[in-house]
């Protein structure tokens, strides 16, 4: 590590002479397989983006010059050059750098990603601010072509390719995945221009074999041909210069190349291409595997692990999925591309006709949902809590607004950890209970979930059940495939005086809470329609009420409890517990409940130091309640 | 009207002679201009597709094979000759037709539209519905050029691309604009493809002068870099069989076409030339004019009206935006293809270099404003409030994680009358308010607007004034450029017993209601943050607490004061007066309010229902709250 030692801060890599920056390349993937494999993180992706990243700091004036990273997770490189080596080890921990680009974190993070797409839209702004102001930097976008397959990328290539006078370069890094394989027109597309080596070396082998009077004769035919219509890629045809494909691992072209068209006015489009995990053979054979990997022995691998893990709720997901797929030929799944990570490798292979990956297309995975709904099938959209909010048209505009059939099984909704703030599914329970016709449900147990994608399955209008990322508590889960009464909660414990009313993964911690208490706690299981009737009695038998869940308490369940009260003309004190108005960061999920009152003990707390301390089973608690 | 009198359905059609076509589409053109000049609506759209709509109807067999209208606004005469002929008088009326394709409405109507650029994705949902139910009907999109613009239609072409077995047809409606002139590269492009009549006709020219030995070199070329890479259009990059341009008004050419396509296989891309306000000269000359209109004398066409009509909220914000752009150079304007109904089209001619036009891409359009907001200009972002929704994650996860200073100024903010509940801008108080770091305003009339679209602009981070549709109450405008305090409401009538918690369009009629009951109303002014003070003092000063806003009451204003009174640990009757969660149809606005109890007598009459009734100025009110 001669060379990386040394470098705090791109300036230094462009002191380096052009031959040691092979060399440093080297020691970088060295030193990312080692620290990845001691944090865990992304790798794949940030093997592939080693010499495009040495590349880009050395020809450009960094930070001055701004770099954009789409989806983010592939700049450990970048973060490594950029003076945060020494933090490595803290990657992705609570109070350690991010997994992601973040402003905040870096003034070389020019802009915070970790959603796909955003990147070219972003830059444009920058370039187009650097025009105003009369600023010449340099403004690149780097995207995936997983990223590319995104309208939100469309858009702003349609948008950036009129604009002639912009020092706007995007970096395609062509990789052919994006997580799950790549799918759609695009990519093959690419794979053509790829395997072609394109128009520009097609017209080269027209030259060789044509005479020269002919050769005159094609010339003008193609100038006419290209004059009129055709430019040698799609990328030309939305205004930009094409470059490449060229090698992404290799320096040798990277630099001269960037080089050049640092030089060049006007959007630039440079096709690069690269190999996720390149340099570590293991994840060069199973990039998918080491996307994102827990810590490893790099020498050995990733190995299954020993002890079989407790059941994800995704997986409870993937299962629920193949089994109602055999019940009911109507059913049909769908994934904006994210296959794995939503637990549908099974179905997929079970079901090939009625598996659906759209690519990393949110948006149109809803509405193709929608479509597949009229014509009387089932889909099933298998999707983030966070990446529905690429949907919310959609979703409102296209399926609630006609009350199409269509189920959405929302992971990782709450806290996310190590993801962060980007991936947080905190706002998905107030961003869906104020459209109508949804069902909106939060299991509180692995079994419940299985319950709760059935009963939304079955329920002929827009469902979502939102459950949590990981594992749930370990309940038991019944093979059958049975419903639940839609809007109908259940009373888990029967205590006195406080009522605490736990949405989902909250009722777990709530139970914990009421043993300290001698609370009753209801499962209220739907965050729409409300339980009301149970709202009423528990508000009819017991002094204060407690609402309880994991996500935003801004306009989420606890409001959505308290309308109800106020529709119902009941006056009672309330205790709103959930997820406080602001980004949370990465850390450990368990740790950042904890932080957040939203544990047993917290919960507990929050209740004590609202009403007062009640001794558990007294008969008269000491309620401290303001009454304006 | 010979022929259209006895269309009731589009078997009818199917039933005439060819040669009949043509006049029926003469009578149809006559007859939507007559009927829409009686009720207003859109013109030059529909003027534009009466060929169109002709010649699909004749040539497949509807309702069976589905026709999915993109947007929607230019389905009149479909509506005409599904049936609908004489409800056409209602249109767009409270129970009468609607202006969009509804699945309630009609069979033919198979998929719901409004929001543009949805339809390409439904209709590969139905195809590969067909597909799996083993059905042989065919699925078409009709779309615009503008709406192809936005990203989802380019993830539904990319998906669409590689299903190489599917039953659908997209057809391009190019008339060379949206609602706003054309922009982007992606309409260029098609600007060329028109202009030099495609790859297939230079290839008729090349063949027309070279020799033939040299023809068959050329042909050999011409298949080897085809083979290699380069097609004939971008559409057939993506796997379509590109068909056109054909002259959308001209039977002669439409129906060969339609009918030889129809014996295709796989996505065919039928490209179709069209002008909007076809036949009617006004409209052709100026088709924005006429793209919605009033009632009108087709005679005389569109006049200005002889009073000057009350000013506009979308026309506070466009002066407001135009004086602040005077002030501040760093102010940049972004709108997603909605120039006209934003209020932007003297600020654009005032400040060409800082008008955005971004096309239909309203995800781009608000990641476009963070990335120059990074570099120190500031956005102001003019969106509807029911397309923010297209832009949801980009606002959370692009604008609001980092804090970015970016203003939104939402337009036509709850009911928006004709347009009915595709369009509505319901929601945004809701799906805004559980974002952190947002600033959301609501001005209670014309000068508060500006003062608050000001307080937004100065507050360094993203912040949204969302103001109704049409005029306001007639307010004084003051021109200087004034802030209010954020965060500060203000009481606007003091009374007793009753506190009415008032936000933006709801100030006006609580007022009016409070004169009824003597109650005192606060005009709250924000959103978020919410005035807890000023709700604190109302409830420690007052019985009741009755909160109004025009949106819907789930997660809206209503429920932030709740979860404030929560927070507080106040327990106060409150009643949550809003739209109710259900989808509201096209009507008058002021009659739309009317029946959701949101004008004077409506709120003061649901006070009274509440908490009984309270003679004005009465010191004993008389309060039934059911204490649960």
């Amino acid at each position: 590590m001669n060379l990386l030692d040394n470098i705090d801060d791109p300036a230094d890599v462009r002191k380096l002479a052009r031959h040691q920056l092979t060399p440093l390349a080297h020691e970088l993937r060295h030193y990312l397989l080692d620290s990845v494999s001691k944090t865990g993180g992304h790798l794949s992706s940030n093997l592939g983006t080693v010499e495009l990243t040495v590349a880009l700091h050395y020809v450009f004036n960094t930070p001055y010059d701004r770099i954009v990273w789409d989806v983010g997770h592939q700049t450990y490189s970048h973060k490594i050059l950029t003076g945060r080596r020494k933090q490595m080890h803290t990657l992705r921990q609570m109070d350690g750098i991010s997994g992601f680009p973040r402003r905040v974190e870096s003034e070389y993070d020019t802009f915070g990603t970790a959603h796909s797409s955003t990147s070219i839209s972003a830059a444009l702004g920058m370039a187009q601010a650097a025009k105003i102001k009369g600023e010449h930097r340099h403004a690149i976008a780097v995207i995936g072509d997983g990223s590319m397959t995104a309208g939100m990328a469309f858009e702003a290539l349609n948008n950036a390719g009129v604009q002639e006078d912009l020092n706007l370069l995007v970096i395609l890094n062509d990789n052919d995945m994006s997580i799950s394989p790549p799918v759609g027109a695009l990519n093959r597309y690419l794979a053509r221009l790829m395997s072609g080596q394109f128009y520009a070396a097609a017209k080269n082998v027209g030259k060789s074999v044509l005479p020269a009077p002919v050769l005159e004769l094609a010339k003008r035919f193609e100038e006419h041909a290209k004059g009129m219509v055709v430019p040698a890629t799609m990328f030309e045809e939305f205004g930009f210069n094409y470059i490449g494909p060229i090698d992404g691992h290799d320096l040798e072209s990277l630099i001269p190349t960037l080089e050049n068209i640092k030089k060049l006015k006007g959007p630039q489009f440079l096709h690069v291409v690269t190999k996720k995990g390149q340099g570590y053979k293991l994840a060069e054979a199973e990039p998918i595997l080491y996307h994102g990997t827990p810590k490893f022995n790099p020498a050995e691998g990733i190995k299954p692990s020993a002890t079989p893990a407790k059941i994800t709720y995704t997986e409870v997901f993937g299962n629920w999925l193949c089994d109602m797929a055999k019940q009911d030929k109507r059913l049909v799944g769908i994934t904006p591309a994210m296959r794995e990570g939503s637990g549908m490798v099974r179905f997929e292979k079970e079901n090939p006709d009625r598996y659906f990956d759209v690519g990393i297309a949110e948006q149109h995975a809803v509405t193709f949902g929608a479509g597949l709904a009229c014509e009387g099938l089932k889909p099933v959209v298998a999707i983030y809590s966070t990446f529905l909010q690429r949907a919310y048209d959609q979703l409102i505009h296209d399926v609630a607004l006609q009350n199409l059939d269509v189920t959405f099984a929302l992971d990782r909704a709450g806290l996310v950890g190590a993801d962060g703030a980007t991936h947080a599914g905190n706002y998905d329970l107030a961003y869906l209970r104020c459209i109508p016709n949804m069902v909106v449900m939060a299991p509180s147990d692995e079994n419940e979930c299985r319950q709760m994608l059935t009963t939304g399955y079955h329920y002929e209008g827009p469902a979502a059940v939102r459950y949590p990322r990981g594992a749930g508590i370990g309940a038991a889960i019944a093979p059958a495939l049975t419903t639940i009464e839609i809007g109908k909660g259940e009373v888990k414990r029967q205590g006195k005086k406080i009522a605490i009313l736990a949405f989902g993964s909250m009722v777990a911690p709530s139970l914990g809470a009421a043993e300290q208490l001698d609370a009753t706690v209801a499962n209220m299981r739907f965050v729409k329609p409300l339980d009301v009737e149970l709202v009423k009695l528990l508000a009819a038998t017991h002094d204060v009420l407690v609402t309880v869940e994991e996500g935003c308490i801004m306009g989420g369940a606890g409001a959505a409890v308290a309308e109800a009260l106020a529709n119902e003309a009941i006056v009672k004190p309330v205790l709103m517990l959930g997820l406080p108005d602001k980004f949370i960061d990465h850390g450990d999920p368990a740790k950042l409940l904890s932080l957040a009152g939203l544990d047993a003990n917290g919960i507990a707390a929050s209740i004590k130091a609202r009403f007062g301390t009640l001794p558990a089973g007294s008969d008269e608690p000491r309620l401290v309640v303001n009454n304006g």
